[in-house]
C-alpha cells in the first residue's frame, strides 16, 4: 500500500504513550468518575465535587477521556456515551467497571513489564506462576470478570441450543465464575452441570449457581481439570477461556481425557480469543497472544488450524468455528 | 450521533489492554526485533536466532507488531513499514529506539501508576518532584530524545526564517539537548545563542553544540529560566517544550522575565502540545495533558487562548498558532 505522506513517528509516539490511556481510564473508574457525570455532575467542577478530587486533575481525566471515546464534551459540559452508560455507570445493572480488580491486577498487568526478558531464550522461567493449583488469582478473575461474562454465558447457550437434541449431562471446564454452566443449565431445564475447578474458584461459582436457583443440578470437581477424575456421561462440554492458557500438548492431553468421557455425538464448544489463520486479526483476538505470551509458559491464541489439530489428535471427528452475536468465537468441535 | 450497533465493551477492553501495546513495542525495541528483521530475518525463526530469543515470543510479538502497524506479514515472512524502517532500525540515521530511555522512565510512567491519587484534591504532593533542580531525568530527556526533536529543530528555525529580519541574537529556554538553538544558529550564520538549563542538561547541550561547530557562537546560562539571569538583546526566543510544564502564574512570571530581556519586534516561538480549544482535539496534542497532570504539579496542554492571556499579561502584542510541516503546533508572540 503506498503512503500518502511521509512517514511519521506519530504512531511510534502514541503506542509508547498507550499505557497512559490504560491509567487514565482506570483512574476514572477508580474515582468513579463516570457514576459522578451519571447522576448530573455535568462539569469539571461539580464532578471535581462529587469525587473529592481536584478540579484540573478531574477537567484533564474528562478531557483525556472525550478524545478516547468514553465521555462526549458540548460547551464545557461532559455527557457519557452510550456504552460509558451502560457499562461504567455503577449503578447501571451491566456495570462492568469491577473488571479492573483481575485486569490491572498485579498477574495480569506486571509480566509486561519484564516482556523482554520473557521472550528471551530461556524466558518460560519468567511466567506461569499463574498457573500454580489454587493461585488466588483465579477467585479475582471468577469474582471480577463475572459481569463480562454473563452475555456470552447466554449466547454460549444459545448456540448450543440451535443444535438437537438437548444435552442431558453439561461439564464446564475450568468454569470460573462458572456462569457458562449456569447459563446453560437455565437454557437446558432437564440437564445437570459438572464443574471443574480449583477448590477456591468453585466457592465463587457456587454462590452463583445458588443465585441462580440451580443448586440440585450444580455440581462441583475441585482440582484441575488436567489431573481430577472428570466423571463421564457428557453431552456437552464448555471449554471458556481456558485451552488458550496451555500449550498444544497439554490441551491434547486435556481433550483426550474429555473426549473419553463424553457420550456418542457429543459436543466441545471451545470459547476463547481465536485469531484468522494469519494470527494477526481481528485486532483484540490477534492482540491477545500476547497476554498469553506475559502470563504463561506456553499458551497462545490459537487460529482454527490450531484447534482442529489438536481436537483432531484427541480423537474429535471435526471442529468448525462460529461466532456469538458479541463477535466472539466459539469452536465447536463434534466427538 | 445515532449508533449503528448496539453497545460492547470492546472499546472498555481495548483500553484496558492498551498498556499491552506499549509493553510490546518497547520489548520490541529493547530486543532489537526491527533490526533483526531489517537485517533479513525475515520469519520468526530467524528473527529468534539472531534476537538469542525464544521462537513462540517472537512469533507472537511479531504478530501483534504487525498489529499494531509496526510490521507487515505475507505468507508468514514478516517486513519493516516505512516507518519502522526509518525509526525503528538502528542503523537508520533516523533512529528513534532510544526514545524509550526517556518515555519509558520510572519518572515518566510511574506516575501513572496512581493517578487516581494524583487526581484526588491533595494531589499536587504527588508529582513535580522531576521539577527540582538537577532532576537527572532531564539529562535522560536530553539525551534520549534529541533523535525526535532534530526534524522539528529545524523546522522551527525554518519558521524563523520566514519573517525578516534575521535574529542575531538568540534565547533558548529550557533548552534541553539543545537542538532548537542549534538548528536556529546553523540557520542564521551571524547569530549567537544563549541556552539556559540546569548544569547536568547544559553539558548534552554544549556536546550537541560542538558537534555542530558552533563552538564560539554557543553560550549557555545554568539554571532554572525562572531565576537565573538571562542577559538581555534577544531577537527570537525559542521555548520548546517547556511553557507546558508550568502552571499559568509561572509562565507569566518566566514571560515577563524574557519580555525584559528581549529586543522591540522580538518574537517568541512557543513549541508544545497545543490542543484545540475544546481541549479535546487532536488526539495527540490533547492526550498530553495526562503527561502533565501526572508529572507536574500545575502544568498543563494549553490551547491557544490560554497562551494568549499568559502572553498578553507578561506584556506581548500578540499571539498567533501555527503549524510545522510534521503538525506539530507553534504559537508565535510578539513583543
Amino acid at each position: 500500500m503506498p503512503h500518502a505522506s511521509p512517514p511519521t513517528p506519530a504512531l511510534l509516539f502514541e503506542t509508547l504513550n498507550a499505557y497512559q490511556r490504560t491509567a487514565v481510564l482506570r483512574a476514572a473508574i477508580e474515582l468513579d468518575l463516570f457514576t459522578a457525570i451519571a447522576e448530573g455532575a455535568a462539569d469539571a467542577d461539580s464532578a471535581a465535587g462529587l469525587c473529592g478530587a481536584s478540579l484540573r486533575g478531574i477537567r484533564i481525566l474528562c478531557d483525556c477521556l472525550v478524545t478516547m471515546g468514553f465521555l462526549e464534551k458540548q460547551a464545557g459540559r461532559y455527557r457519557l456515551t452510550a456504552e460509558s452508560a451502560l457499562f461504567l455507570d455503577r449503578r447501571s445493572a451491566s456495570y462492568l467497571g469491577a473488571v479492573t480488580a483481575f485486569l490491572g491486577s498485579a498477574e495480569a498487568t506486571e509480566p509486561f513489564h519484564r516482556l523482554a526478558r520473557i521472550v528471551r531464550a530461556d524466558g518460560a522461567r519468567e511466567t506461569g506462576a499463574t498457573l500454580a493449583p489454587d493461585h488466588p488469582v483465579w477467585a479475582v478473575f471468577a469474582r471480577s470478570m463475572a459481569a463480562m461474562m454473563t452475555a456470552p454465558a447466554r449466547m454460549l447457550a444459545h448456540l448450543a441450543a440451535q443444535t438437537p437434541p438437548a444435552p442431558q449431562r453439561i461439564l464446564d471446564v475450568a468454569c470460573g465464575h462458572g456462569l457458562f454452566g449456569i447459563e446453560a443449565a437455565k437454557t437446558f431445564p432437564g440437564s445437570t452441570v459438572v464443574a471443574v475447578d480449583w477448590a477456591p474458584v468453585l466457592e465463587v461459582a457456587r454462590e452463583n449457581a445458588e443465585r441462580a436457583g440451580l443448586n440440585g443440578r450444580f455440581h462441583t470437581i475441585p482440582g484441575s481439570a488436567l489431573d481430577a477424575s472428570l466423571d463421564s456421561g457428557y453431552d456437552l462440554v464448555l471449554i471458556a477461556n481456558f485451552l488458550q492458557l496451555l500449550g498444544p500438548a497439554s490441551c491434547e492431553r486435556l481433550l483426550r481425557r474429555i473426549h473419553a468421557a463424553m457420550n456418542p455425538g457429543g459436543r466441545v464448544l471451545t470459547l476463547g480469543f481465536i485469531p484468522d489463520e494469519d494470527r494477526v486479526s481481528p485486532p483484540a483476538q490477534a492482540l491477545f497472544a500476547a497476554t498469553m505470551l506475559a502470563m504463561t509458559p506456553e499458551g497462545d491464541a490459537y487460529p482454527l488450524s490450531g484447534y482442529q489439530a489438536m481436537f483432531s489428535r484427541a480423537g474429535f471427528a471435526r471442529s468448525e468455528l462460529t461466532a456469538l452475536p458479541s463477535g466472539q468465537r466459539v469452536v465447536v468441535s463434534h466427538r
